[in-house]
């Protein structure tokens, strides 16, 4: 008889793979430094723990997404750099200043802002120029930068360091990988001309691995940090990835409890829409964590999890709480042992590249939407 | 020149449609009891901002999914009703009982659990039983049921209601839902006998709309309540949707700050993997907001915003915290104006369902995907 004891399913974070995975990423990229971004609760995986376990193996330089998220780990990273990607909101400068954040500046309108704190305090404190080469998301235009270099402003910004951001740096033959590249070597030249302390920040995980032409001196690591495998393509198109073996550690297991099993007494149908046949005789596990917890609906009918060793398929489409597996091939001896029992959907062998093939996304979507009712345990990072 | 006061989009829940959807749902189904479901956080929308909503216009009949979510409205609620959905975990019995929840119990080994409560306390606390009539997810089997009923376990277990659940009610024309009633009323049958003043409790949202035949004492109403149209078929394929008026009220708006303009300076291309081409000349936005937010990136170049009463399409591919639209519709003029601008994707011409259509998935999705980095505001129910 099957009775969970929690309801909850289990994510469990392994900071130990984190952080080798880190290092490996700071060893590729050397003599560049090692940021880590850390933006969206770390990929969903709590920003917080993840960026102790970070701080302690001696990571000195963070990138979050929003003034927020600075503000929600900067307690745990003293005397680190923390760089807010986004910008900030007109009535968020000075609670940048006030805590010395570094905010990316990417519009003309947010490096006038910056300067007119900086003129009205005295106090020049530091920013990054944010040049865009070929995304066309965020980022000065050609123009603008050009504007931004010839004015004599660089003493009232206080810019330390220049960056831009690739589009397709996990497609090692795309051809905008090397167009990026000399648009930023030539903003590079003509930022040290302007001023000649300033770094350049370019790659992101699958820069480091297009080879030391991408790594300028400071790289910005996230998915190959949180695990996820840059020999997948993720190019358009998505449903076309292709795997291959990732160097890597993974780093996250989700647990879904089984909260009922049933063996099917009619032939019949199972979950919504009734779009799954089952058979009389079959053996189904209802487990908790759905849609609502961030298991895509797109992965439903194609997703898989492993109990007992077993791989079982997802049957029907995911519910909002509930998702069900078809568990006829796990052996009959399993189910009379007493403890309670768990579908695994992601372990070592159940990579969240795999899921998200089977939900025709990337990793990243499934990482950030690890959903709110999971209870994130973490594996301590021996440092 | 653009700059938003805050970086947070802002998610606008409208509780006086929250209200005034229950109250059309209420007076459908009477004078069966229209129960509100406010699990997965009121789906997406804050399940205590909702149930209090609800509460002060009159409903007492509250359900959750899981312990937690009890516990997190249960303050809001004084006297009401509240049931939770997928049972309870073997650790989780005495907090229910404390709190006198009313558990909705699928499997024989909770129902014996419960029983074994009962009579250690000899406090016969309420419960619901779920039978399973097709849907094959959650609830007993037909053996399990007669089992039940057979057995002289009634009040030792106080069962008040016996539910079950629609698999397809969505889908007027589907087959199952009437083989789904007829196998319901049979079990009401059987249950009445066993405990006669056992209530029955069945429909959906959806099966509210398949007529009075499937009310049964009481409904338990969500999907409507939060604006979805239940004249979309949701039944398999998903991308066959039809859309029709919706005669529930929109709900929620969601308005996306523009942190960057941009007037394309090169012919390139938006967004990572370069998908969608952009000529010189073009003008882009670049708002706040990206799949770690709830935009499902199966949306990108489909997906679109309103802004300037301009329907302006999403561009590219969806990033985690950021997402592109072409506005190079919107007049030169609205740009000219000083006040900060956003891209609303959801409001009362951008529905749910529509925004479920680009994305190939369900309002459901949509809404329970809803993120943590929006701030919500809530327009007060006038009640």
């Amino acid at each position: 008889m099957i009775q969970a004891p929690r309801i909850a399913a289990e994510l469990i974070v392994d900071l130990n793979a984190v952080v080798a995975n880190w290092r490996l990423l700071a060893e590729l990229a050397a003599p560049a430094e090692c940021a880590a971004v850390v933006k969206a609760n770390a990929y969903g995986l709590g920003d917080v723990a993840v960026a102790s376990a970070l701080y302690k193996a001696g990571c000195r330089s963070f990138y979050v997404a929003t003034l927020k998220e600075a503000l929600t780990v900067t307690t745990q990273l003293p005397g680190a750099a923390l760089y807010i990607l986004n910008g900030l909101g007109a009535q968020e400068f000075a609670a940048c200043r006030e805590h010395t954040f570094i905010p990316v500046l990417s519009t003309l309108q947010q490096i006038k802002s910056w300067r007119e704190c900086n003129r009205a305090e005295q106090r020049f404190l530091p920013c990054v120029i944010q040049v865009d080469t070929g995304m066309n998301r965020l980022g000065l235009n050609p123009s603008e930068w050009r504007q931004v270099v010839s004015a004599e402003v660089a003493a009232e910004i206080a810019p330390i360091i220049v960056m831009s951001h690739l589009a397709c740096a996990e497609d090692k033959e795309h051809p905008l990988n090397s167009i990026q590249r000399l648009r930023f070597e030539q903003v590079v030249v003509e930022a040290r001309a302007w001023v000649p302390s300033i770094k350049a920040s370019f790659a992101n995980s699958g820069g480091v691995c297009l080879g030391a032409d991408f790594h300028f001196d400071q790289v910005r690591t996230g998915i190959a940090m949180y695990g996820g495998n840059l020999e997948v393509n993720n190019s358009q198109p998505i449903d076309s990835n292709t795997k291959s073996s990732n160097r890597f550690r993974a780093v996250v297991s989700l647990r879904l409890p089984i909260v009922q099993l049933r063996r099917v007494e009619l032939d019949g149908s199972a979950g919504y829409g009734a779009t799954a046949p089952v058979a009389k005789g079959s053996l189904l596990a209802t487990v908790h964590s759905g849609y609502a917890d961030g298991l895509l609906i797109s992965q439903s009918q194609r997703g898989c999890g492993e109990i007992a060793g077993q791989r079982v398929p997802m049957l029907g489409r995911i519910s909002m709480d509930l998702s069900i597996f078809d568990v006829s091939a796990v052996p009959n001896t399993f189910w009379q042992q007493d403890s309670p029992a768990f579908i695994e959907v992601l372990n070592s062998n159940l990579s969240i590249d795999a899921m998200a093939e089977a939900a025709s996304t990337i990793s990243y979507e499934i990482l950030t939407r690890l959903g709110a009712r999971f209870e994130r345990r973490y594996l301590d990072a021996d440092v």
